[in-house]
């Protein structure tokens, strides 16, 4: 996996807070599943059988002149903290990361698109954007979508529309979903109301790392819950709206907390980075919470330090478990990933003067 | 009062952390409980006889050459605030301060002698040195006692010695007690088993501010308990062998501490020092705890800063309620002097680098 020690250093283009509203929207995301006629779905695939759809996939990439971009990594040759490493950067998803020896996944070099091989569906498309912009998001998708299409068949009804493993992907195959920084509705306490709204919606609201993750860091991930009975634009147009909400209600709270001019509030902020400037042991969860409130802070105008918003969206990503290690080029237990996270924050703020 | 503005922006000639072990030992004090033949002890004062003790006392100051230097304070002039700056100081107790009207102190320009007026005795005569130094500052508080003993009658009886108010200072009338600095056994968990040994020992353990106050900032103040059937000189020697094994015990702490190379010890006093340098509301009880830590790493080595222990002392005392509304020439309720307090430590530290 040769390019994997490139990537450690520098976060995905799509977190370089390049696109819209990115001070509250950090990415948009989306996913298609799909699946390869003639295969069984995963659960009843033979081991040989997933040998045959990496194959199709690597064929389909080099025969491909607009696929030809993508590098394709077999899991076989990684080890778990590769794995990890790659959840960690949103390219595989936990689930995916489980089928070690036979999965696979093709991206591209600005990972902007991912092809999971072998996750719940044979293949799972994703195109990941900075900010709110699923549009953009769904132009890549969708090209690379019809780029296979023409390749290898799908597994297609003409009523039902993309088979898929799970009832609720069926139809469009479509999941959209944005990952926002919502510090504002939490710290003043109106995030549980934002919550139960979107699920009235129909909206899953879920942690950093997909379902059954914590948020952590304020950071929510929103999406669509079912595709069957909707278009793809129906889908998109209808997040994007409901998104929009709820960064209009994150800018009210964020307003409404620095108009208190409450010492409280600049207290938070600038403790928060004292943290991170001075700590010695740190947690994952500890960091990312700190790193919050200092991005807030200095999207509030409270906090005038030479770091961008690019720079806090990238150690967020650096703090990780597996980056620490790729960046270590060591396996570290707890206490040392404690202790690596600590002093690589330090190195990164050692400019902030307070 | 027209001294107490001057004494507000630096601490007490014994803070300077110049007297001997005072890595450890912040100050030592000798008080004597005298009382005046031919006047009741203070309860059965009467209000006329408590104006003639102060009018002794006034007559004694002018009459005597050795006296001269000491200022004398009349309570009936003084604020609530003025009266809590005293106690924070150290020149008179808070039960001192209970008398308002009534009372008085007597102090020298340096703060090293306070002879308080009218406290459960009607007079307490003390010395404060720097550091362990309990012979010096019986030399300075012996020599007052002479002093007023020329000039005034005691309550004396040849059997028991000098009468007081309370029987547990008949005879010397002398408390010895010195405050340390234990950080190292504090952190290290030793503190409580230290506690009882000196307890077997008939010595008093309290909180910085005397009896009743909890120890806060690490800081304890330890003294004889009993001074009938004791000679002065025992007494001192006494206390002066304890403290001695405390200070052991508290650098052999601090060794392991340091020693063990723990990232967790290392953390604890950059963190302190991360919060006093960017908290922007904070309490007392929180700062000196945090004071406490950075004070225990520049001693230990760990924290080089521009910062003397003398000053982190008069920080100590500088972010007290009192000193803070003084410094602000206005009364601040609990929230303002927390925001106060932050900006003044944060003045102080700003030359500090991390």
């Amino acid at each position: 996996m040769s390019r994997m020690s490139d990537l450690v250093r520098q976060p995905a283009e799509w977190l370089r807070a390049s696109g819209p509203m990115s001070d509250v929207v950090v990415s948009s995301r989306l996913r298609l599943a799909r699946n390869i006629l003639g295969f069984p779905f995963l659960e009843k695939l033979k081991n040989g059988q997933k040998a045959q759809i990496v194959k199709a996939v690597e064929e389909s990439l080099k025969k491909n002149e607009a696929l030809k971009n993508l590098e394709i990594v077999r899991f076989d040759g990684l080890t778990e903290v590769d794995l990890q490493f790659l959840v960690e950067r949103h390219l595989i998803s936990r689930e995916h990361a489980g089928q070690k020896e036979a999965g696979a996944v093709a991206m591209s070099p600005d990972e902007v698109v991912s092809i999971m091989v072998l996750e719940e569906d044979h293949l799972r498309l994703q195109a990941f954007q900075s900010g709110l912009d699923l549009q953009k998001a769904w132009q890549i998708i969708n090209k690379i979508d019809n780029e296979f299409d023409g390749s290898m068949e799908y597994a297609f009804n003409p009523g039902l529309g993309y088979l898929t493993a799970c009832p609720t992907n069926v139809g469009t195959g479509l999941r959209a979903s944005c990952m926002l920084h919502l510090p504002g509705l939490v710290l003043t306490k109106q995030v549980h109301k934002v919550l139960q709204a979107l699920a009235k919606l129909n909206l899953a609201a879920r942690g950093l790392y997909g379902e059954g993750t914590q948020a952590t860091g304020n950071l929510f991930q929103f999406s669509n819950q079912m595709t069957l009975g909707q278009r793809e634009d129906e889908i998109i147009d209808n997040l994007e709206r409901v998104i929009r909400q709820v960064v209009e209600h994150e800018k009210e709270a964020r307003t409404h907390l620095l108009s208190k001019k409450s010492g409280k509030f600049e207290d938070q902020i600038w403790r928060a980075l004292g943290a991170l400037k001075c700590g010695r042991i740190i947690s994952s969860t500890e960091a990312t919470q700190h790193l919050s409130l200092v991005q807030l802070g200095v999207q509030a105008g409270m906090l005038k330090i030479n770091l961008t918003q690019q720079d806090l969206n990238g150690l967020f990503l650096l703090i990780q478990p597996a980056h620490l290690q790729k960046l270590k080029a060591k396996a570290l237990n707890s206490g040392e990933r404690d202790e690596a996270r600590a002093d690589l924050i330090r190195e990164k703020l050692k400019n902030v003067t307070l």
